[in-house]
């Protein structure tokens, strides 16, 4: 148990309410003690994180990382560009993504945290512009504006008001749902992509779009297969897992130039301007006091919104570090931030775990920053790709682990040989972040912005239907399904699952789709904004009204905290208390402790 | 062993020549006497044959190989009604198939085989046609005819001599590179009808094709790979198993005509004409007797080709009911006719094993048989779908295996519940071969006819590409290359192949490619018909080539005979003898000893 022995040197700097009586008890009433702590945590680490860069890992993460950021992050550009009257386009989400990735990894607590260009950012984007050409087209810009400095207001309050320590509320239960939610919506958009093709450019593009999508698909997803195979070298393996991505493009990108029918066909490839200038004819800068006062408060809801979204969001990129996941590193960080016109890096508390590496890590915080007013679009945490980048830091090393059997089996063997994948370290540094942002910045240049346009749209949907359909396959809610379809007899006796009844799974599960279902449901409409309160929702309806149809035994093994190490539940002010189920927290406890 | 007692019990019609003298040593001078111990091994069985059909899984069998017969057969008929001037069309492909099911059926030794038309019988018709139109394209019905009489007089020759006993000698080696070789150009069948799609429909049909066609073929797979899992109850993927081809058939057969782009899109459908009525508009009845007497010697050459394809072929079709394989019932049938205008149904000696099954049933022979001269196309077994058809028949139990591990593993768990598939029985009966023809006649009728019409071609490649990568996923060849590329220290150690040094077995390997591509290469040029010949040629090379550059322990790994059971290898007149190999036999025979 690392994480002891880390509390308790660290204790100096142990922040909790417990020992706290009178006024001082209450979070709200103790402004920027969460950030304090996290600065006193993090500062010591800084220069290691620049030193430990040094290593090859971080070449092949930075390469995998753009590729995983960029092609994304284009894909909804590419979406935003058409829904919004193109006022969105490369140039702005090249620019907005070098700017974060480059101040994010400077000034954040949490390096390894990745901030870009997101579905809901772009449904957020669209919605708005949907709603606001309904009354003043010309406005957006400024009310976009508007709705960032908004956001970034109540992003200090909650940061000032230590309210990020409610994020110890969220359960499996709800982060699998925004999960699946974002999975769905992710292949949703490469459907959507594909069928652009099919009314724009019509029959023989859309057909040709789709082959390149599903194929793509099927490259990258079998690369990733065979990478964590037994196949080859491990060095090999790990080139595969490395570059999955980007063998996957370079050779669909080149498919679709092949001379004869594929040339001919006219898909459509990436749209670009003139490099380091806005898409529009118009300056960086937004004159974003020339609006109305009504429409400056018409914008506070939709700030509100964005924060709502952010919050949660930040909350699903713990999910890959916390302790129930493989990876060793433990951390979180509080709110991922780098907002529109006035675009607020509120760098905040974040704790950090690392019990495998040498030693353990403290938090830090960064102070909140703020940068000059232009038009991007606004960038938050990415869930599917933040757990990637940490992935692609990771030292592995698959071992051989025999296992004796006591019967020989049909083949007389009398023992099974299976690999055993173990982290050793996580490379955790600020330069594989730092980099990728430079390397945006140099995308940004003419000669890579034609490069840019050779790429077509249907490699895109391509990227959409393999990260989304990469976050549904790893959830929570289809392995639960999966485990009720399978045959009782051929599940291991220790699965936690079995202990309990299935028709109480079945209805878990059906809370749990019923959710995602919704949030889907209502993204498809004008309404598609009010989502974010659809997933917060989700919490309290966990917290009060589950318990009353499921045990405190069963929603122990049905659900868990989505941030549960210790040490990340420390920072958060303690563990969360579910009325009536204490058990759950403390069982926890004793299963990692057992680990 | 159920092989003694069934050995000793049936010693009366044991077929050897070990204690036979003088002339009578050799097989030659013995004429008929292969053909007389079959009619009596097999006779006594014919009425159980009918009698065990009572169930359901003649059913499901009937329908499997249904759709798995007639979806390729109409795929080769596409292709070779393209290129051999539109004589072959739909209907003869049906009439031909439907009257060798039934008559094979009633008479054929072994019910179990399926005949029907495979790639390379059209490989056959359409090089034979190229060669033809050089000299004189109006004689190509009647040229066509005349080769399959020879064809049938030297299967005749064959059967009557007892030349089936020297496919004995076939062992792995050769049998593996046909595999491949048929799988490989299954594969190229699949894209040729896409890239045909492409230069007669235009490009939207052909990329629309190509869509379908790769979401067919991941459809088919997907279930098929859902049946093998432990995914619901054993009935249901029981289900899934049988009517993979089925739900996927229907449902992209559906989905090509859905209303708007697809629809519109205008891919080519199956051709078809009049019903009962051949395609061109002629007879059935070909007038053979009025070819010039030139042109009759000039055919005599092919019809040897034909017979030595059918020979060949017609042991790769015994091989998934051979001992190593996973099917409990082991048979042989010697050689598989139905030749065009002179149908013979030479249907000869097979012999049989059964060792799960509650008896062991001797082999049995039917006489030669002569239809009416009409023109279908020449018929043979199929290699690949007559394993499925046993496959449909076999009643499996899929059981729980628990291996109780030494050690606990992660999780704590002290054992691993493994699936195991158990074959219990094959319900061996002539019926559902016999009502797949009935079944086949009736898709000649004109309503069923339209049905067929609906059809678009873009499925027939997508069967093409599934039937074919089943046929290479399979192979000995890919199982090796995956051997030689799996990091050593996960290979189980009882694994045979690490008793002999890798570069032998990439040497082996080596050959074995060489030999496939030299057959795909040679299939592309209009010395196609001459590939019967490579592929016999890879029996001698491993006899009496193989021998010097291995040792004969490593060819006993390395290698093992295509037909290994005893029962079969009894009624081929005992083992064959390899110089400077006899250990290979007798260690093959030790192995089976202690199955």
């Amino acid at each position: 148990m690392p994480d002891t022995k880390y509390l308790s040197r660290q204790s100096p700097y142990t922040y909790s309410y417990d020992n706290r009586t009178g006024w001082r008890r209450f979070r709200v009433l103790n402004p920027c003690r969460g950030m304090y702590h996290d600065v006193r945590r993090r500062l010591p680490y800084y220069w290691s994180d620049i030193r430990d860069a040094l290593t090859y890992r971080t070449i092949a993460s930075t390469i995998r990382i753009y590729f995983i950021n960029i092609l994304p992050a284009i894909a909804y550009t590419l979406d935003m560009y058409r829904r919004t009257g193109e006022f969105y386009g490369i140039n702005e989400a090249l620019f907005s993504s070098a700017l974060a990735a480059m101040v994010f990894s400077v000034l954040g607590a949490q390096p390894l945290t990745i901030v870009g260009i997101t579905g809901l950012i772009s449904l957020f984007n669209y919605t708005i512009y949907d709603i606001v050409v309904i009354y003043e087209p010309s406005i957006y810009a400024n009310f976009m504006c508007w709705t960032a400095i908004w956001a970034a207001i109540f992003h200090w309050i909650v940061a000032v008001c230590n309210l990020c320590d409610y994020m110890r509320y969220v359960t499996d239960f709800s982060s699998e749902s925004f999960g699946a939610y974002v999975g769905i919506i992710y292949c949703i958009k490469g459907v959507e992509e594909l069928v652009n093709e099919f009314t724009v450019y019509g029959p023989t593009a859309g057909f040709m779009s789709c082959m390149i999508a599903i194929l793509y698909f099927f490259t990258v997803y079998g690369l990733e297969l065979l990478g964590s195979s037994t196949i080859c070298r491990p060095w090999f393996r790990g080139l595969l897992a490395d570059y999955a991505y980007v063998v996957g493009t370079i050779f669909w990108v080149g498919f679709a130039h092949i001379p004869g029918n594929l040339k001919e066909t006219g898909i459509s490839f990436v749209p670009i301007t003139r490099a380091f200038y806005p898409t529009q004819p118009r300056g960086w800068l937004i004159h974003f006091w020339e609006l109305e006062t009504k429409w400056i408060f018409a914008a506070l809801p939709f700030g509100f919104l964005v924060m709502l979204l952010f919050y949660y969001d930040h909350v699903k990129c713990q999910q890959p570090w916390c302790s129930k996941q493989t990876i060793p590193l433990k951390e979180t960080s509080r709110l991922p931030l780098g907002l529109l016109p006035l675009r607020l890096h509120h760098l905040h508390r974040r704790n950090h775990r690392h019990p495998n590496a040498e030693r353990p890590r403290p938090t830090g915080t960064t102070p909140t920053h703020f940068s000059p007013t232009y038009t991007n679009p606004i960038l938050n945490n990415l869930p599917t790709q933040a757990p990637v980048h940490t992935t692609s830091l990771t030292v592995t090393q698959t071992t051989l682990h025999i296992i004796p059997t006591s019967n020989p089996d049909d083949s007389g063997c009398t023992e099974l040989r299976n690999p055993i994948t173990t982290l050793t370290a996580v490379i955790e540094q600020r330069i594989s972040h730092f980099l990728m942002g430079l390397a945006i910045i140099g995308t940004m240049t003419g000669p890579l912005l034609i490069v840019l346009h050779t790429m077509p749209a249907a490699v895109f949907a391509g990227v959409f239907l393999i990260v989304g359909w990469g976050s549904i396959e790893s959830n929570g809610i289809l392995q639960k399904i999966i485990f009720l379809l399978r045959e009782d007899r051929f599940i291991p006796r220790n699965e936690e699952l079995l202990r309990v009844p299935k028709r109480k799974i079945v209805f878990y599960v059906m809370c749990q789709v019923v959710g995602v279902a919704a949030c889907v449901a209502i993204s498809q409409t004008i309404a598609a904004i009010g989502f974010p309160i659809l997933i917060i929702g989700l919490i309290p309806f966990r917290v009060w009204v589950m318990p009353r149809w499921f045990g405190a035994e069963e929603l122990g093994v049905l659900d868990g905290l989505t941030a549960d190490g210790e040490a990340v539940l420390c920072s958060l002010g303690g563990p969360p208390r579910f009325p009536g189920e204490e058990r759950m927290v403390v069982e926890g406890e004793r299963q990692k402790g057992g680990e």
